[in-house]
């Protein structure tokens, strides 16, 4: 049986030393950095750098090559939460149990705070790629490109810009599903992609986990939809319930608390099913689509 | 006798038709599309695209080479102007004689317009390097690399923090030139030299158009304070004596109106002298030098 718990944490630690590192090195501590850090460390599950260690374990690649990817994503989650919880936005006073990054510092540092994430994620996985031999620069260009792709306009802040225009409006099943494609499903999906890429996986074997990966980041959607309507605030560090007072569209709103139940385990199982073109090695990925519907918080 | 205005004409209309191109190629019209477009079509220099392509063929390098490097640069100008501009920030209703982003649409699709802005710079950027021979691809990686820590924390992003941080200070002139090299020296440095990067400038030239650059990028911001001062508002597009009222530490308030005319005057003089190493190809980069202080908008 995989230990997930023991996988989680010994992930945890380290990509947290690296985030910390990014975030200090040859650098004064200033108001910005200071926010950055504040956000970054806020804590969270930290799961598109696990998916990218899993998705690169799973054929056969380091964890070490793929860690400033990593902390790229992260970044780039961090600053996305960051410009999602301001006011003109979603207008959330707390994340994680803490004051979000504008309660704590103010806007105009939050905005630069989450720009400033986002542009250190493109450094980084730049000048990584500088780093390595010529046939692996090609594979870090076609990342960023990707990532960039997924974040952009045409994926992730789309995604944004549907939950707000969505709220309080009644939605089908199938909008609802492409907003959440777009709003984390890209992202995640782009975590265990590239994490691959970066590791040399096959064609074949990014097939496979591209349908993994799809159905997992909308699995965790419908799970965190759930743990909105019946989860412990005390443990998820937010609010429940306040997707209906917002009028927010969600799975359970749509197809009933059960009926989200079971449309989020037949995702994992699409997903798991994905998986039986690897042997043992892709154990960690399993155990994530597992977990990604089972967590509390 | 170099025509700059032919110059500026002949890269116009080429560079708005390619921002134009990358920010509607195989994608829908959205919301945040259009206020994508609304602020990069608002008109403005093109400065940082001319640049890129002068220090191109100052070295020999051709203009379609770094296109897609001249237009990333704008949009990340673009990106920093929309976000200057919100509530939080600078507070502007007018940018280039047009209501701003967050005026035109709202604050939140102005927020998510800029972050989109920026995201879309490194998906060019990136996109370019891998269709580049496996040489060419190590410099548009380094180039991201070097674009990405500008426009960063460390950056163009601390010279705006600087910058409101400063508001109704006394400072002093090594804390304002700390300020605009931060702000808006390090992005127009960069555009001279990534253009010359990826146009294969020797280490030599490289340095040498470094020293350049740096000149002129604080040259422009002195002659912008001093537009501020007794610029012609019809022309600039935006409302003058605004520094003085805001408090704001610019040159003629540090240096009195001619003192600042003459700094100036003396960082165009530099800028100059260091292109004495090249032959009539950086024609254009005096040429550039020369605008950018005697310019009316």
């Amino acid at each position: 049986m995989f230990d997930l718990k023991s996988y989680l944490k010994a992930v945890r630690d380290p990509v947290d030393e690296r985030l910390q590192h990014y975030l200090t090195v040859e650098s004064p501590v200033t108001r910005v950095s200071q926010a950055m850090t504040y956000s970054v460390m806020a804590g969270g599950k930290r799961l598109r750098p696990v998916l990218c260690f899993a998705a690169a374990e799973t054929v056969g690649g380091s964890r070490e090559t793929v860690f400033p990817l990593a902390c790229a994503l992260e970044f780039i989650h961090t600053y996305s939460l960051i410009h999602d919880d301001l006011p003109a936005m979603d207008n959330d006073d707390k994340r994680r149990g803490k004051p979000t990054c504008h309660v704590q510092f103010d806007e105009a540092t939050a905005i630069l705070a989450g720009d400033a994430l986002l542009t250190l994620a493109f450094e980084i996985l730049a000048a990584a790629g500088t780093r390595c031999g010529l046939e692996e620069q090609r594979r870090w260009l076609l990342a960023i490109a990707q990532i960039a792709s997924a974040a952009g306009f045409k994926g992730m802040i789309e995604g944004q810009m549907r939950d707000m225009a969505f709220e309080g409006k009644v939605i089908s099943k199938g909008e609802l599903e492409s907003l959440h494609r777009l709003k984390t499903g890209k992202m995640i999906q782009i975590s265990v992609s590239t994490g691959a890429l970066l590791s040399g996986a096959s064609k074949r074997q990014q097939q496979v986990l591209h349908t993994y990966a799809e159905n997992i980041g909308l699995a965790f959607q419908v799970a965190d939809d759930i743990l909105n309507v019946k989860g412990d605030p005390e443990r998820l560090g937010k609010s429940t319930g306040t997707d209906q007072i917002r009028g927010k569209n969600t799975y359970p709103s749509l197809l009933g608390l059960s009926g989200a139940e079971s449309f989020a385990g037949q995702l994992v199982n699409n997903a798991l099913k994905a998986l039986d073109a690897f042997d043992n090695k892709a154990d960690s990925l399993r155990a994530i689509a597992r977990y990604v519907v089972e967590r509390n918080r």
